[in-house]
């Protein structure tokens, strides 16, 4: 074949492939993952990557409507590929909810689509782990969100995490005092921007945006500015809410989640009252969660999330309550390498069998089959080369443990058990159940 | 809002959602697959779902060139979502082989999109379970192949099943002894309808289409017809292609094959040579697979695959030799279930806590947590419903063990272990770290 007519192997831009160095500790993050949803009676769920336009289209905003990968199908249907998992599940729930009863608590992993500006270092394919309880208004499904994260951060290895609560009916509290119930969205927006660009800024976007006066505005920014510790941060929010029913609920409902969650068993250190948490969006109603790594405050919120009042109207009459949050699969990951939490390994498989001699094939691989049945992963090298360039092969992927036997070995029905990380080696008995390598080799993994 | 104005939730034709009793079947299959590719040392990657057009589009025939879902994205670009993992893992190596090195050992679960007639009953999105081997020729990896094959099956549950086993160098033997080498591919076309047309269409088929004498044709048909142990076959091969020195090759590989495989423990019942098995695809050049349940033949292949001489010549120059298969996710569930190897279960928790007295959220929290603790799942009803209600909830889930507790029960610090497959109950002592309910909890489960 001429090389003219060979077609460049690519990735389109903002796609990428993940290799075997990088899918194993995802592969391992999303194990964990899904063992503490499922801890928690989490089940899971999966929808088509494609739906109707209709189903995802106005759903996100212009912004996520401009990124839609859409198009017509075989049968001229226009179809897009799914932006986000809470959108495929309101479908998802005003479908199904009725045969699978409530409270519907449900897991979803799985990839979506944005046409991004990849200039901002985005992907356009990227990965959301989301977790939500429907069908409850009770604020015990909010404190099970708080420990499902709290526990998520501490299985995958973090000890120094915040995960940072509010609830949107304090700021709706003083807003109702303040008589500006109606300009609630729009103060929402501009508060999202505090961390960003700061308490004047705000102020002055606030009046100019929202039509509140700079007195009104300043109140905001007051409540929204609190800080201490939990209790101290509950006794200021008090008198800034007086009056107002739904500042007085939005307070007790934090105040029983923060008791609560103490006595499920979590440190006080993990869970941090924080007015200033406002969510962009605009369907939450109750409690909101961001969750930030003490070691990269930076890299912003990497589980976040809040209770909504309907999750599904615009496809059922039917009310959905409901609580949740979303883990940024990809942002953690990238933090965790930053951090050092990632090992360098490219093989799941911690043994290895160089295939040395080239008469024992059968030997190699009835040792690589009772190690294998004791539960341990082992790769057997596929060809007789030298020693020497298989070791380096074990080396590169990053095995852990090899089992090296020659003519000279079998003879003596032993086994050379080398660790790979250390270099030390010891020559074991070779029985057919292999009991005494299975023994060698558990000693180095520990 | 008006009823005219809601969205119609639903799904596209040929696509579905996953509800929690079908997933959580499908995640426990996914799992063991997974467990089974990593202990021989293949390691996951993955790919985008989608890829330029150029890369997708030519590579599986017309049939799939139709059934492409294809576009072109915001910059105008044509693109089109992976109908297959074989063409994006051709891909894949070219571009990355160099950098990871050889062998490179991959396994690739994803799912893949085909707009197919859904009137045949298939589905446009469906899963892959992929495994390959690619850079060596070595025989050791069609070994390993089977052997991967044989573990799949048992670890997933059944013990009657048949890997049949052939090799394509086989009948090239005999068309180069009968000087039809060039007829390869129409004869192999033809030769795969065997089971479905039977004998004399097939041959009928041949002489038109392949251009063969009517002798010819039978000689072909006697090669595939052959049955018996596998040495018989062996023995009756060896005439058949005699004097081919490719013949001979194809047998003295099936033969070592087979002899390794026994070697390795795996029990002769569980492989067949079978000469009729031709798979379809042109890329195949050595040995070919197909699993059957021998419960359940009229499925057809449920683990599929072979070796090839050169997966990647579109995109490189660099040969790229390699054998693997391809497990039948969605055929091989529909078969468990129908076979009753499927639970029916809607949770992955075991344990269900009925929040029972409204003042005791912390203690059923705090209990909640000690069993999690010890590596239990444990849902806690969001809601102080009745008692009956929840107990309700938690058959239909089909939770497995009931933690019961009220008031009395607390102030005697007892708790109702209740067994909800059998309704036997019996009370506990509780204590802070719940170490008797616990001890009840694992005697239940077993």
């Amino acid at each position: 074949m001429n090389k003219s007519q060979l077609i460049t192997p690519r990735t389109l831009k903002g796609f990428r492939d993940y290799p075997p160095e990088v899918m194993i500790p995802r592969e391992r993050l999303i194990d964990t993952v899904r063992r503490v949803y499922r801890s928690y009676g989490f089940s899971p769920i999966d929808t088509p990557a494609l739906e109707y336009l209709e189903i995802l289209a106005g759903k996100g905003g212009d912004e996520t409507d401009k990124q839609l990968y859409k198009f017509q199908d075989h049968g001229r249907r226009w179809v897009a590929l799914r932006f986000d998992l809470t959108v495929p599940l309101a479908r998802f729930a005003a479908q199904h909810i009725n045969r699978l009863g409530m409270p519907l608590k449900r897991y979803h992993i799985a990839a979506v689509w944005r046409g991004e500006n990849t200039q901002r270092g985005r992907y356009r394919e990227f990965m959301q782990c989301d977790f939500d309880t429907i069908g409850t208004r009770s604020n015990a499904a909010d404190v099970e969100t708080v420990l499902v994260i709290h526990d998520l951060f501490r299985e995958i290895g973090f000890s120094e995490f915040t995960i940072r609560i509010n609830n949107r009916m304090v700021l709706a509290g003083l807003l109702e005092r303040l008589e500006l119930s109606d300009r609630s969205t729009a103060v929402l927006r501009t508060l999202d921007k505090l961390a960003k660009i700061g308490h004047e800024r705000v102020a002055e976007e606030m009046v100019s945006t929202a039509g509140v006066t700079d007195q009104q505005a300043g109140q905001i920014l007051q409540l929204a500015e609190i800080s201490g510790a939990n209790d101290d941060v509950l006794r200021q929010i008090e008198p800034l809410v007086s009056g107002s029913r739904t500042g007085a609920e939005g307070t007790a409902k934090l105040k029983e989640l923060l008791d609560a969650v103490a006595a499920a068993g979590v440190q006080k250190k993990y869970v941090a009252l924080d007015v200033s948490i406002a969510r962009g969006l605009d369907y939450y109603t109750g409690t909101v969660f961001e969750t930030f790594l003490d070691a990269l405050p930076g890299i912003g919120s990497v589980c976040s999330g809040g209770r909504y009042d309907n999750l599904a109207e615009l496809y059922t009459k039917q009310e959905l309550p409901g609580v949740g949050a979303s883990l940024g699969l990809d942002r953690l990951l990238a933090a965790m390498e930053e951090l050092g939490m990632i090992e360098k390994i490219s093989t799941p498989a911690p043994v290895f069998i160089p295939y040395f001699d080239k008469d024992r094939l059968h030997d190699y691989l009835k040792l690589a089959a009772a190690v294998r049945a004791a539960g341990i992963g082992v790769e057997v090298f596929p060809e007789p080369k030298r020693l020497g360039v298989q070791l380096k092969y074990a080396d590169r992927r990053g095995f852990r443990v090899a089992l090296i036997a020659g003519e000279d070995e079998f003879r003596n029905a032993t086994c050379r058990v080398k660790d790979l990380q250390s270099a030390q080696q010891q020559d074991v008995p070779l029985e057919t159940d292999a009991e005494s390598v299975i023994a060698a080799v558990n000693g180095i993994l520990g």
